[in-house]
């Protein structure tokens, strides 16, 4: 019986795991590094406080259960035998007769890794539960503390990369102190704070047209993002960010600007491009090793426009489906066709009544593109509860202007840990 | 204009500042470590997946956005100074005209603080989401595993502490190996997992009536729950816990055994009991300092009946109205009147259906008791949307078997944080 395993729960490896679900006489394994698979589009709004981590993320075991062929393993794969034919995993050896990687990618820092520390990027429900934390925590404690130099700190924001991710985060900042906690503050004008979005090419949202782009740099505008184009980040540290000779003061600095494909391509001696995707053959094979495939935001597939397709969600949810049938029929005798792409269009939403839509030709932007953003994102995320509570959350959040998931949750747990001696505090809050 | 400062943001500080908000000539200062007022009571269904955080925990500054005359802020009291009336916080000084200390319990291991570490206890978000990533992990780990012991040690659940809490931990455990993960496993029986609810004791939840202790007994047993009385834990390690010379190996331990108030009473010089609660006079007030209170959990409020007030949510929300009345009096040139707890009685839930209900001799048990247990829950969920929302999740649920936020979050949310080597793994899990 031909085993085939699926190193990855994403939108590819899901997909591929369904299209072989219950299929007679195929053996499927799928691991994943966690338990859950993770509606990335809307994993902005853990960070922002407007939905909770089990809104946009569902366990992959439960997912496949009702697939009696299809086993799923928590484990991280650490390298591959292509000679033999297993992967090495951090719980023992898997072999495999198809083998297919969709690990997807992770925030790229440019060589200088050191400033995750301080920004982080937004690619899993920890780093978003952190920004979370981190931006929360910054209103909280400027509302205590009473210097002037220091508030002004903490309640400046910058995000790195005009992307959609980076569009998203600076248009939430601003909306969430413009209008959700404007009242809940008594010693500081939550309204006040300032948001930087920083991008280093000439405009935002540079895979949308000159006018859409533009038309979202003044919706952001209007929720008090201040954008700067041509800034290319020279440092970060725990007090801000440097632009050359220019440095922001700030507390809280997130990353959105680069992505680089899971290490374990290159690692594996396949031929990777400059963000260390794998260079896949038409029908997503690594060439000199038909039986192994790469899929999502992991692999570059070329061959359709000449360029690398886009690392998002239609693009991994169309290879996982394609390569659910390439197998089934290779399995039934057929010989293989090659991928192909369906473009459908790609869109991006700022705040909590705008957005920007393109399909091919068609464009729309304001309060109606919003609209097809939600009902889009509502129609794909998985499962029909997760889909009904997030209707609910976002209803209640757009009339009520509150956020759901306000929290602040500590990463320690402990109360009897050891912790450092607090020093002494000079700074008298008391007016 | 007096200056009140409330330290504490559960039940008997947050009712306490409603019950002081907008009234005229009244400053009040909430003061709280987190930036949630948390239901408690429903703690454990966080613990269990069974709802998200931010469900059941919900911003004290939002909560308290209306009153004007009241500011939140987080932060933690290290020390009081009784002389010139100011607490010691971590970002200041903050002076007071009346002060309330509510700061509750934490767990206590009698003297064994190294136990925590690997039987965390159930008081907070952080050791709900920390509880829930051992359990469900357990499961994944013990599905990739081939050694019979090591899933053995990985399917045993010990809970510690029979009293409401651990009753209702180990009723959850027991129902969700059975009913919500049975489908979900490929290489093991989940509903083969052995829970064990250990109670020092002769019989678990003792502040019930032996007849209702029974039947709750039976209805965990039901669900595969092995209840051990007369259990002293003599040590706890990574490998299980010791009752004597017993051993039992089990890779998930969790703490339902005891607490202790927080310390600040005592190391402010206050008289306090062996639970470290604050005793308190009629009124609520520290003996030799009128206008110091210690309410909810942290006090021993022994008038009444001659023995302490059980360290409920009743009991906390009582005395909070309690002191806003008795602030509000004094202010208005009354004399104070002693507190006097009204007990609405008890409940204890197991499961998904049953419950134990007590309200002086009315005794109700099973179904019935389950449907009161549920309304009284919900209608005490504070705030509208979380109502509704838990209400949903509730039903869903009950309807489907599932539960909805089945997550393993991590504790470390960088990508390139220095990682100690991996050993490479000899078991082989490939069947």
């Amino acid at each position: 019986m031909p085993r085939i395993v699926i190193v990855g729960g994403g939108f590819a490896g899901l997909n591929l795991a369904k299209g072989l679900g219950n299929v007679a006489d195929v053996e499927v394994t799928l691991l994943d590094r966690t338990n859950h698979h993770l509606f990335q589009p809307l994993l902005y709004q853990v960070a922002m406080a407007g939905l909770s981590p089990a809104d946009i993320a569902v366990p992959i075991r439960s997912l496949l259960s009702q697939y009696c062929n299809i086993r799923v393993l928590q484990g991280e794969v650490l390298s591959l035998n292509l000679d033999r034919n297993f992967a090495i995993t951090d719980f023992g050896e898997v072999c495999f007769d198809y083998l297919i990687l969709a690990c997807g990618a992770r925030h790229s820092y440019f060589g200088h890794d050191e400033w995750e520390e301080h920004a982080p990027g937004l690619k899993t429900l920890e780093q978003a539960t952190e920004i979370r934390r981190r931006v929360l925590s910054a209103y909280e404690e400027a509302e205590r503390i009473n210097s002037a130099d220091a508030r002004k700190r903490l309640l400046t924001f910058v995000v790195v990369g005009g992307g959609p991710t980076g569009v998203e985060l600076a248009g939430a900042i601003g909306e969430m102190s413009r209008f959700t906690l404007a009242k809940d503050f008594r010693n500081i004008d939550a309204a006040s704070a300032r948001v930087l979005l920083l991008e280093a090419g000439s405009r935002i949202l540079p895979m949308f047209s000159e006018q859409q782009s533009a038309r979202a740099a003044r919706d952001l505008e209007q929720l008090g993002v201040q954008i700067w184009t041509g800034s290319v980040v020279t440092k970060i540290d725990g007090d801000g960010v440097e632009i050359g000779n220019e440095r922001i003061t700030s507390a809280t600095v997130l990353w959105a600007a680069g992505v680089k494909a899971s290490t374990l391509g290159q690692a594996s001696g396949f031929e990777v491009d400059r963000q260390g995707r794998v260079i896949v053959e038409t029908d997503l094979s690594v060439k000199g090793y038909p039986h192994v495939f790469v899929a999502g935001d992991q692999a570059c597939f070329t061959h359709q426009t000449g360029k690398p397709l886009p690392g998002t969600a239609p693009a991994a949810m169309q290879q996982g489906q394609y390569l659910a049938q390439l197998i089934r029929q290779e399995l039934a005798g057929h010989s293989r066709k090659p991928f192909h792409f369906v473009d459908k269009g790609q869109m991006a939403t700022i705040g909590r009544s705008r957005a920007v839509v393109e399909v091919g030709r068609f464009k729309l932007s304001g309060f109606f593109a919003w609209i097809i953003w939600i009902v889009v994102h509502i129609y794909f995320l998985t499962g029909f509860k997760n889909r009904l509570l997030v209707v609910l959350q976002w209803a209640w959040s757009y009339l009520s202007f509150r956020r759901g998931a306000r929290l602040i949750v500590n990463k320690e747990w402990r109360f009897h840990v050891a912790v450092p001696q607090t020093q002494l505090p000079t700074d008298v809050a008391q007016q």
